[in-house]
């Protein structure tokens, strides 16, 4: 039995990793459709959140059927409770990049307004810190979740240097209005992606950390 | 023991409702500040997160309590499961009380643009829903819980109504672009808790009528 249980957790990490790799494959995705104005890259990925979607369901059944099979004490109690949060901020690092893609697509109507430097730098800052966040899951390992909260400021900082110079387009030319607007909140969903891996790099810390559940109220 | 569960069943439910009055009043209030300019209002909204978040994890130990103490069957194990998924949008609806509060912050320091008249109104609703949702989850309502999903259009509806009406400013006046981009994110924070309480909704039809924990891997 013990030993069940614990294969059945390592399961149930390999799965959250996968769809920890499948929404950091959204975002790859999505910003290289951004860059090339590639509508069926953007269509593809708007197909693609199925799946995330059928992960998130299938991680959360998981974990109740766990507590309702294992009845698993403090720590792996936890464990399974944390997954479940992060199972939602995984699966909505995933509608991040369905808003992204929503907005290519009507950016692909118009003329490219810039290059696009600092978003995907901005992208791939956020990717990294959702891998993170996981692998520190994963190992416990609150060293590693602590540098992605940091690095939560470093897209912090990008997001508001993008929307300063797209207030600058604005402000010089009316037109290039609906094309910036479309690319501040681009910049702001890339920021939701940061902020969801913050959150799962809080719970790591939070889970290894935090005094578990002491009883105290029995 | 199984009375003494019942109980401490309800008292969470009753810390729910009162979290989730919490977050609305969060709302109400950082609405208030907005309409009235009044700068002291939107950091009485900023001071007042702390509590929202010592719900947040006050609310989270005691589900892992109960998980730990009570081990519960499947109906009561996903009630709990699913009160620690709500409390985390109940947290991330405050978290939009106090971005609006910083944008209320901001805009005072300017003329106001425009009498806010469409941005009360989606807030209104917004609350509605944040409050229907906890309510049908309080009563295992999916009647009610439905209804808060279908309000969730009007609410995107206002939003685009409102995006709309303040990129004619924009193109109209250059001057009056980073008021008009302020209240356009009032109106996505707006809209974002509407989406929360939409999440709520949909957590409570899938509690009560999708197939609970049937075993099926046992």
């Amino acid at each position: 039995m013990q030993r069940h249980f614990h294969e059945e957790l390592d399961q149930l990490k390999q799965t959250l990793l996968a769809m920890g790799a499948m929404v950091e494959e959204q975002i790859r995705r999505v910003m290289r459709a951004l860059v090339d104005r590639d509508d069926a890259g953007a269509q593809d990925v708007l197909a693609r959140e199925r799946q995330v979607n059928q992960y998130d369901v299938e991680i959360d059944e998981k974990c109740v059927e766990l507590l309702a099979l294992h009845q698993p004490a403090a720590g792996d109690l936890r464990f399974i409770t944390t997954a479940m949060k992060i199972v939602t901020d995984l699966e909505r690092i995933g509608d991040q990049a369905v808003n992204v893609a929503q907005r290519v697509i009507e950016l692909n109507r118009e003329p490219q307004l810039k290059p696009y430097i600092d978003l995907p730098r901005m992208a791939d800052k956020a990717q990294l810190m959702v891998k993170q966040s996981l692998d520190a899951f994963v190992a416990r390992d609150t060293a590693l979740a602590r540098s992605v909260r940091s690095a939560d400021a470093e897209v912090d900082a990008l997001n508001h240097q993008i929307f300063r110079e797209l207030l600058t387009f604005m402000m010089e030319d009316a037109r290039t209005i609906p094309r910036a607007i479309r690319l501040i909140l681009v910049a702001r969903f890339l920021e939701r992606v940061a902020d969801h891996a913050t959150n799962i790099a809080e719970m790591v810390v939070y889970l290894v950390e935090s005094k578990m559940v002491r009883h105290t109220h029995a």
